[in-house]
């Protein structure tokens, strides 16, 4: 199985930078990891609409086509880490071969991301900065691995 | 106001204890902050039940008196950062002065804990370590205080 990360714009802070990389190390161990950076809309407040839309199709030319994607938004349903670990190792033994998360930019993303979503994952109801979800979602991906394998990170 | 968060254990990763430290720091323009680590208990798997109380019983001491005290449990209720700003700004309007958040161990809380909570929280359904946990939660009070102050930080 591969999983892909995909997220708009850079990490800048130094400290989101290292604990990203950090679970993306740990990672490896588990799985095929590949994050994708795409490139942010710096725009006019009166052009944000446009924007929305156009990271939206920028990240769905990104997917792979048959891939079975996830897409980060708090509109989405929220579940436990036991959850995605189950959601996780089905994709491993059934396929698709295929997992993409993504991560919205600042604007968030248009409806055609979520109709083409698999899956709308809601991390929390408050709202996050991207560089923190981004190390939010990396470590529930380790923590699926982890519990997968039976391992003791997990309580 | 005075907003206290008591937590078991120190960070370890350098990348979280940066990010705390600069969550804290921001939020020394707008508040005072102070942040209390407790020793957490290392237990044979068969002494939790009994560490858990008295790691909650430590903390239930570490808070003053009239604090409006908001334990952090995924047993809790969740809420959008824009109700955590207003229960700040509520407090600071009208106290009391004294604003506690708490982290538990790696055992969660006691019962006592949970009855003395004005406001048990959680911010996920899913399972965070407690370096993240801390993380978050410090840049969720920042962003309240952003908010608040009607900057531009919180979209």
């Amino acid at each position: 199985m591969r999983i892909t990360l995909i997220a708009f714009g850079k990490i800048k802070a130094k400290y989101y930078k290292a604990a990203t990389q950090e679970y993306e190390n740990r990672l490896q161990h588990y799985t095929n990891l590949k994050i994708v950076e795409l490139k942010d809309t710096v725009l006019p407040e009166s052009e944000i609409a446009q924007a929305m839309r156009e990271e939206s199709e920028r990240l769905l030319s990104a997917i792979p086509s048959g891939a079975f994607f996830v897409a980060l938004d708090s509109r989405g349903q929220q579940m436990p880490s036991i959850e995605l670990a189950k959601l996780i190792n089905e994709k491993q033994l059934y396929g698709p071969s295929d997992v993409v998360f993504a991560i919205g930019g600042a604007f968030g993303f248009d409806e055609i991301v979520l109709k083409r979503a698999n899956l709308v994952l809601s991390l929390s109801e408050m709202t996050l900065p991207h560089e923190l979800a981004r190390t939010f979602l990396l470590e529930q991906i380790y923590r699926s691995f982890t519990i997968l394998k039976g391992e003791k990170y997990h309580k």
